[in-house]
């Protein structure tokens, strides 16, 4: 049995842990770790765990944790974790990093996107990010993992094929991302308010959101070069889900006749097969059809599909996951089972909940 | 493994048993029976199940389905089951009907509230109620179970260990009780669409609403006479869930002390947990603490809450609950269960999945 | 022209207030008085009034206010304008009281509801109680206008009818209220984030509302005497919007041949067709018909409906606004078309919004 | 006064032409057409009209209609009007259709993206195509007035400065557009029940939806030669409201300091003032600033933001309104203010509903 601790248990990301790992078969919790939250009843502050979870929470202290723990999950703010963590606390436990602190390689960039001075750089070459489909190899040894952000799963595993595969021109690239509410966490905010949000789309972060860098430096080591992306996430009225509809222009290449010319339909579906052909949790749909989030609402799937624009020589691509789940607690899940040797889908067939 | 099969299984209710089932280790879905879609996969129909499910709909002929399952799910419309069920098909296979067919003992009250003459009088006599924590022992041994409905398993629950214990009176139950859309079912009405029901409350069905006289029934037995009580409900705008608000008057009896007097909140309290004290899917509320329905989305659980009205002497009781699980598809699957001798939790112990 | 100010112009019911007058053709906004957002544009804060709004926000002096204006509206937190309120403000404008200072003429009451200290109970008696179909009167002459709260007016217009002509007993009166979101403003609380609220239904302050001794007092004129009543009102996931079912017991009244017997459907329509003939924001549904909150919203119509329970004997009541319009912007403008001899419905007569 | 008859008035767009022109002082409705409630009153399918609206729905019979009205507005499926109208009834009556039969000006374009013979290609010449700020000249003295499409309308509006002035490269335009579901109208479809679309996101018509042309040739005008977009739409679960998110290359051009280069956020600002600054409907927004659908809602504003990605080189606009009103009904009611002499703004000046 696998004893974790959660730092940042009682936001939404931590609190979809707890909700995981409750009906995981070889895991158990021991620490709800908490900032706000310390000495109460995690299901005093998430009812829907009342008569299940009776722990109470406890404080953030990631040392005290380290001896108690085999793996330490951190839902925490941007910079948190940075701040904290030492050679010696992964000398004793495994870390598994929901924030953005270890994602990318270049601190630079990292300081530039985030306004924020990481606190702790060394380590941050030994951190593996946890795409799981696309890393597998090298999550199965980490120490210290970077879980993928919730827009950069979508958006990379969307596109990741075709770009691998040169079919797309990676810096003709956009993304369109729509996300749900929860994306934004449980902080008391004006502009998440439930009137505020209801009824409205609007855009946000335009040009500037801090997932763009993470897209960019994994779909480069796709491309075998530093690449460029328009990315421009909205707000969407919905609980969960991220739903990110893609455009590239294709490329010309010879064709399976030898003759040169766009790259097919069938190249495309080939493509996206040689890579996750054997992927539990992407779902590859069928020609014509493309992802709703209601399909993979509560589950760690991904939906993914595509079309190409005959008239413009370009493809649109759409992937679709539950934010919290595939963008954050569940891939957090699926890193864990792969690090400490398990079947990638113990704890983690949960069907779609529809409606 | 339990053999199952659904006829009406690419409805709002039979999808859900199909989720449900599709995680229980110990029941096997070998009939997708359907109206609409034969011949259709059923995951062309239900998208979430994509690349799990690969079965095909099939029709609904329950006599072949007898001879091919153990159980038979009917999650059809009023009148269905009645009109072909037989004694030789429940000599070959037990039946779990999620329609009203068999729920009312006295047939005149079923076809004056239904409005429909009633197939199969007869058999009404040996079906048994399926209100898992009111009727268990009798549902071990049935053959024929007439699973509640939503709002009747919210209204009788949420009420009564009051009515048994005799400290309201039955016939000053008031029931206001709100569902969420998913109730309406799935056939094409105008009502039913997004921008008719989204961002408005409405009730209908008022005094005329068809499960009032189940809970009459059920309440009933608990009072031991017959009860009239008033039960509206209304269309709230979200997906799943039900919450009754129930209104009744305290009967004054004879207090702790000896005295006389209304019943304290925590003789309440004591006859909630006589009833309820084992049930874990039963969730009382700690004093002065009410359901929401986002507290049980997506579980089998029933959280329960009441407050006495120290000015009118009534009590405010409410219950929550998932109308597709509990109220449905979840509390047939614990029937089922418990008509097969495996422990009542299997394949139901889901975390209500928030936000 | 009539010049107004506002102070509390930028939670949501003065934000209503704002988009009602800036469409009525006898009212001028001259100070958009905010605490939060002094010196920032109002439409800055609401962005639906970009490039209609050109003014900034001012403070709240009140006092100054008065010497510039006509008429004050207060959309402000209860206990904030008693405690700043004096007979020389009163003497040179109007207020419109949007909080409940000066609603209930027992101070005791108020301070026992509300947990604070009125600071100018002297000014209590001359206040108006501005429900508008029943203190015509009165409002016209009244310089201190208390606006009715927004389940208030709700509940009272539902009933009042019946209860004046004694066709119900009052102390049996239930209240089961629904409320859309926006009615809990707009301050930055966990409970009101989008994901909290959407997809929930809840009951909240059980026994306890604010709003309670309000119902009672005015359905006690009615009456005739003091009345007791159960008001449950409960938070649904839509932004405006109440809708009020209320429940009572019939009483045996002489029938029009001269029989002894519960009133009938015919009689309760005439009582409601006496009140309200000539109203034109009231709107009596046909028979057999119930409101719905989005056949009102955006209006300041009052949609209601009603059935008798034939085997109860007691009658379903219901009745539907827009909680930031007649609930509340739209009264206050109603009774300031009735204090300053204009036609009431003038820059009220908008359409209801739908879908 | 203007007599306005109206064919399809129980859609969602004709009833929104009932909303708004019941506040219109110059047009009075005489005819509500329909084809499925005729003889039925007009209040009873939209209550928000109860009290109100008293006239009965009448059949769909133009030529009657014709001799009666001064204007029939059209709400009615694609190929309907195309299939009735005549010279000789256009010489009667003004026709402003909202459905899509007169906009494209190329028969073949049109019968092939809808896949329908159309009914009188020779009145195809002779309509306008009702994009009030672009046309006006035109719609002025139209007989036959095609009105825009809701997509179209937030799509052109949104880039036309910048490809009218050779900013942007058109053939580069990539447009992702969300819409609430009142777009997808009254019909009882299973695709636009609650359930099926509450919480989700999803694109449709990926690289087929019919209003491409419709953005192709009038973007087209703007550039000056035929062009080429993508077009994306997305069904958002909300009422109302689209939200356009647009993106194109910028063109290399001569700066104000006489040098090459990329134009500035400056020029481009410029370049939409040019086109808007006088348009009481159109509301630029400061810089940085993106529109919402929510500060839209209910009005006929559109508002416009754009943002320069530096780093690639393309501009990022975003365009909202309300679907059924600037882009349907209030479009339909401005035009009709245009081609009748009165002020644009005339019935039409109603503030954004918000929250």
């Amino acid at each position: 049995m696998i004893k974790v601790g959660i730092i940042g248990a009682t936001g939404y990301a931590g609190a979809e842990i707890v909700r995981i790992l409750t009906s995981h078969p070889e895991a158990q919790i021991v620490w709800y770790g908490s900032k706000s939250y310390v000495d109460q009843r995690f299901a005093d502050v998430y009812r829907n765990f009342f008569d299940v979870v009776e722990d109470k929470c406890l404080d953030d202290n990631i040392e005290k944790m380290a001896s108690m723990v085999d793996v330490v999950f951190t839902a925490t703010p941007q910079g948190y974790l940075s701040g904290i963590l030492t050679p010696e606390i992964l000398s004793k436990v495994k870390v598994i990093d929901l924030s953005a602190d270890y994602r990318i390689k270049d601190v630079d960039i990292y300081e530039k996107w985030y306004g924020i001075k990481h606190g702790s750089p060394d380590l941050i070459s030994e951190s593996v990010y946890g795409l799981c489909e696309i890393n597998r190899a090298d999550i199965a040894g980490a120490r210290l993992l970077a879980n993928p952000g919730c827009y950069t799963t979508t958006s990379i595993l969307t596109a990741y094929p075709l770009v691998k595969k040169g079919y797309i021109d990676p810096d003709t690239l956009i993304i369109d991302a729509k996300s749900g509410v929860s994306g934004a966490g449980r902080g008391a905010k004006v502009a998440n308010l439930y009137c505020e949000v209801n009824e409205s789309m609007k855009p946000y972060g335009v040009t500037t959101h801090r997932h763009t860098p993470e897209i960019e430096e994994q779909l480069g080591y796709a491309a075998g070069h530093p690449i460029t992306v328009t990315f421009t996430p909205h707000l969407a009225p919905m609980n969960r889900g991220i739903l990110a509809t893609e455009y590239a222009s294709l490329v010309e290449t010879t064709l399976p006749d030898g003759s040169k010319g766009y790259p097919t339909s069938d190249m495309l579906r080939s493509a996206y097969e040689e890579c996750y052909r054997d992927e539990y949790f992407i779902r590859l749909l069928p020609d014509g059809q493309f992802p709703e989030t209601r399909w993979v609402e509560g589950s760690n799937f991904v939906d993914i599909g595509f079309k190409i624009d005959e008239r413009t020589h370009r493809v649109v691509m759409a992937g679709a996951l539950d934010n919290l789940v595939k963008g954050a607690a569940g891939q957090a899940v699926q890193n864990m089972n792969i690090m400490f040797g398990l079947d990638e889908k113990t704890g983690l067939d949960m069907m779609p909940v529809f409606p």
